[in-house]
């Protein structure tokens, strides 16, 4: 299981044995059932989670209620309430299984010491935080120019995998358009 | 000028005059006037620009030509084609100037040798891609869950300044709403 997370920082910057040990020492190991949530609103937000196995929906509540989900996440994939993570303050999101799940847990205070520790995992997350930014505003880009139909034609080729795991309805709220409407592109 | 580069990595991280002076010397300057481009769709992106003064939006023209504003930037702002930036692609939006500008440009050479000669610049970077990323986010929430007189009040919230010095069109076209629906929420 921790050579998934070896596997996945390898794809960046290449690591010696007694560097991964020393990364490995700054994670914990977490199982969660379909349903169960990792992240709930208004709680504190301890960890970044690594998805070992299995597949979250991360949710926005509104005013009135009604849930969005703002991104999805599987295996190798990062993911937590970001901002309320890195300021420590209360979620203003819940993360939520879609299928039993396995992740590696990293608390603030350790993705620091890993950053000062070694110059490699500063580069790592750097990366990651940068790419992350980029998929953000393609997203952005994607809303202010396409429709539900061409956003999710862009879904299915970039993340084909995702789109089959996914329930219809958590489909369309991240697309932001109702499942009706969903029902009608297929 | 360089003082204002400064003042904006100090916010993060201190510096010594020495690792200053080391930083410097990968900046170059440029004035741009209103309604020059930094950047043309299609072209080269050679820089990331940070903004010493004036205004600049970052459009996205989609398939009927029509333009859509991702981004505005201004004084102590990083602007670019980050996507063509960092892949090194041709680019896919243009950067044009809605004031007279200038601008410390980085090449992503640069960029590279900063942050492996400097460990405090990759901290530097590493925190301006994490808060990139989440204000990002934020933008796609408040998309997802917000109408556009909402969007409006919580940029205006965001960035007052900004709000006042961009003309309403941009701004309609930032929000993804036309001109005659921004003009009703005034």
């Amino acid at each position: 299981m921790r050579h998934k997370l070896r596997e996945h920082i390898e794809k960046i910057i290449p690591l010696t044995d007694d560097e991964f040990e020393f990364i490995a020492t700054h994670f914990t190991t977490k199982k969660f059932k379909k349903h169960q949530f990792l992240i709930q609103e208004d709680s504190a937000v301890k960890y970044n989670y690594f998805v070992i196995s299995g597949l979250l929906k991360l949710i926005y509540a509104d005013d009135t209620g009604k849930q969005h989900i703002v991104a999805f996440a599987m295996e190798d994939w990062w993911e937590t309430d970001f901002y309320a993570y890195y300021t420590e303050t209360p979620a203003t999101m819940s993360l939520e299984c879609l299928e039993d799940t396995e992740v590696l847990c990293l608390t603030l205070e350790d993705y620091k010491k890993l950053c000062s520790g070694l110059q490699k995992m500063e580069r790592f997350f750097l990366e990651k935080a940068t790419f992350g930014f980029l998929s953000s505003q393609r997203r952005i880009i994607s809303t202010l120019t396409s429709n539900a139909k061409e956003r999710y034609e862009q879904l299915l080729k970039q993340y084909p995998t995702l789109i089959n795991r996914v329930p219809k309805a958590a489909l369309a709220s991240y697309l932001g358009v109702s499942r009706e409407t969903l029902s009608r592109l297929f």
